[in-house]
């Protein structure tokens, strides 16, 4: 019991059990249509099955994987499934998985340059590379006074912008002193709820967040941004910060980010664009007018692990002004004082986000742009917006329906005519069948479907037979 | 090019490469000793071998592959070798690489109960069963008013603490309106970096956080402690936080938290505890000493990805009073209403963090756990506190070198008798030679060597010889 390997897995072990996990997930992913994508347990059903207490001794590996059909599974709601058309989808592709494995396996951690090297400087290449992928402004570029980070989420990247928008209109003095001046955020009725998060974790208040009117369109309206600035400078308040979506959560509404920014500019107020799933759609040349004006932007964000294949989590988030972030973020003791951090020669990205810690998250990116390469991105992203126009065709046809909003790229937002009620009902209904997922959004005060479609493996059939399923469902339930 | 599958990788194909990436990550850990522990690339290096453009048409697998061996590898520092000694340590076993390969494949997103009801379920059962592994409080219970929950790192938990403690000190207020009151946060001069990080984020001021004196060896001082509460409270400010540290970064001292929670709680002032890396001590009885007083904190955090065999990031946090954290953090907008959640019946964990997306990180916990057993993660804690006390018996025979602060479990503090630039240069000249790698801090202005046990693979032999290369060194260089 002396050995110091004792208890290990051994390297043979885990070729085995590697071997094993990775034909489970092959398998799983060939047969992931015969799962309901929603999971159809109730509240308590595993932890019920569960051992109430650990185990004093190990177990063998087999258990692990015997429990993982019989216990896990049933519990999984399958955003891998060609069926899945809820929220916006969550890619998981073959070449991410395995850069998430290589992370997994190296074990390193990328709080600074000299923690490992790499980790860093493929994250500001890779980075870098996605500047021209999406036709960002060069002032984002690591070579210029800006650069991009990956962070978990974009909640993450939006409270990283409202931090260093805060510092910037307060002169770098609330991180110290605390905030004493009063200073306004503003983002549509539309744009996603981590900018309201985000306010109450910065200690800025939500009541501080103005919620500018959007248009017919769901877009914002930039009139009635100026004229909210104009009406808080009148009062004495500070406005430190604009958050553009492209492509609200809600219904994929585009901001007319060029007329904010302009507004931004002359105002002398941060302008963070949110773009988390529609960003990757600037891949294709045809799409990029969904990022028109983003060259006023002092940040920007989107998420590969919404429509860029990548394996959660994965937000890149680029700064035009590197230093804003870093003298917002930057505390450095002792015990992680070194040579190259000293040398001002590398970038340190601890000084880039909330946390300290980081995995080596560029390695999945760097994966699945090489596996795709730019045309193989491009392909899917124009696939699943073709099939989201085509559903949109059939919801246009059928008058028992409508469409709710503008549909630019793969969101439709839909409805039954016969009310609120009957859309809930029509949606659960369609839940429980576990044939597919889709979940709901409220527009003008109207319960709206939201068919979400940029899941990897989406083909026509799946989205064709999503539609004759609503149909069908409606039908019976409008008898 | 119009076949759906175009451009993606197959099973078949992912099961090819999934077995090379298995295989490469044991080899890995086979040869793992044969590399330089400290990367030895300079900046730019690799960034100079990269090709300057994203490739427009996909690349063979093979090519990542061998780019891994070629481009990635040198800038890798070896965090998973035995010989790594810097900082604290971070844990990836295999079990715990297998469950997050899982977690991977699966590719859920656990923001809801409903949108993947396992992610939670076994989340809180696993934080539940660590209750008890580490005898930690009964009240952090999801059955009680408590509840723990993954965070990715002890830095993102300890600013969740905060928050909720900002908001009980202002009635939940600050979140509405701002901050208006100026609240005061307490940690002792030896705290983490985070928590001053995490006063600037809250919109504190890092001018509201008071460094409390340390003793010794290094521990908070309770009456000083109590001193600057009184002092601030007559002066009109609110005291609002306190950070105790079982284990601190720079010496692993631990602070008195029975006496500091008894102070927190007759001042009526939140209490966070950070056993980053000494948390998993608690798995042994004989250890458990170091956690006396935990009973009065209102938050906990330990990193299992640091000394608990579990890969990166898995930071574990419980609240005593979880009602403080979901008032805190909580904002459900229309898109994400689902029956589970307005049934009360669920926890839905995106109201318990900063993000809200979330990975299934309960998977690799729950993997390790059972893998090892109880009594596997106790021996192999036994090994690197017994390992540690061992070289600090070294060091004290050694009348060239001093021990600089109490060894209490795995970090041993120490440096050369002959001065500050002197232990600098040993250090980067033990760097630098590759065999192993360790960093530094500075306790009462003195330069001061880390010696940090915890790397799973780390033997006598390894320890043994990085003592002869420290003596070694040491001698050549005061020639």
């Amino acid at each position: 019991m002396n050995d110091p390997h004792s208890y290990h897995m051994t390297p043979d072990e885990f070729r085995r059990h590697g071997h094993e996990m990775v034909d489970w997930i092959a398998n799983y992913y060939e047969q992931i249509e015969s799962y309901p994508v929603l999971s159809q347990v109730t509240p308590g059903e595993l932890r019920s099955r569960l051992p109430q207490h650990p185990p004093t001794q190990g177990e063998p590996f087999t258990a692990m994987m015997s429990d993982i059909d019989e216990l896990i599974l049933p519990g999984i709601t399958h955003w891998q499934s060609p069926n899945f058309f809820a929220f916006f989808p969550t890619g998981a592709s073959f070449p991410s998985i395995l850069g998430d494995m290589l992370s997994s396996g190296l074990g390193i951690q990328g709080m600074l340059w000299a923690t490992s090297p790499a980790c860093t400087e493929l994250e500001t290449h890779v980075m870098d590379w996605l500047v021209g992928m999406l036709g960002l402004p060069e002032r984002f570029l690591s070579s210029r006074a800006g650069g991009g980070v990956i962070q978990d989420s974009a909640s993450s990247a939006s409270l990283t912008a409202l931090l260093a928008a805060r510092e910037r209109a307060t002169n770098y003095a609330s991180n110290r002193a605390g905030l004493e001046t009063r200073l306004v955020a503003y983002a549509s009725s539309q744009a996603h709820s981590s900018i309201e998060k985000a306010m109450m974790i910065a200690g800025m208040g939500r009541e501080n967040l103005r919620l500018v009117a959007v248009d017919e369109n769901y877009a914002m309206q930039p009139d009635d941004l100026a004229r909210q600035i104009e009406r808080d400078r009148a009062a004495g308040l500070t406005p430190a910060f604009v958050c553009a979506s492209i492509g609200t959560t809600s219904s994929n509404a585009i901001d007319p980010v060029a007329e904010i920014g302009r507004i931004c500019q002359s105002q002398n107020v941060w302008l963070h664009v949110d773009a988390a799933m529609s960003g990757t759609a600037a891949l294709c040349p045809e799409f990029r007018w969904t990022h028109e004006g983003v060259e006023l932007a002092d940040s920007y964000c989107f998420n590969p692990h919404k429509w860029m294949f990548t394996n959660f989590d994965c937000d890149c988030f680029w700064v035009a002004d590197r230093a804003a972030l870093i003298n917002t973020l930057s505390v450095l003791p002792e015990y992680l004082k070194n040579q190259a951090t000293q040398s001002g020669a590398v970038l340190d990205y601890r000084d880039w986000q909330v946390s300290l810690g980081r995995r080596f998250r560029a390695l999945k990116l760097w994966f699945v742009i090489r596996h795709y390469g730019i045309e193989g991105l491009q392909f899917h992203v124009r696939r699943h917006v073709a099939l989201a126009q085509e559903f949109a065709g059939w919801v246009a046809a059928d008058d028992r329906f409508e469409l709710m909003a503008p549909a630019p790229l793969n969101l439709v937002c839909f409805r039954h005519r016969a009310g609120d009620a009957f859309n809930q009902a029509l949606m659960d209904e369609l839940n429980r069948s576990g044939e597919l997922y889709l979940t709901h959004t409220r527009l003008n005060d109207r319960f709206v479907l939201r068919m979400s479609i940029g899941q990897m493996y989406t083909e026509a059939r799946h989205v064709a037979s999503a539609w004759r399923k609503i149909q069908d469902t409606a039908t019976r339930l409008d008898r």
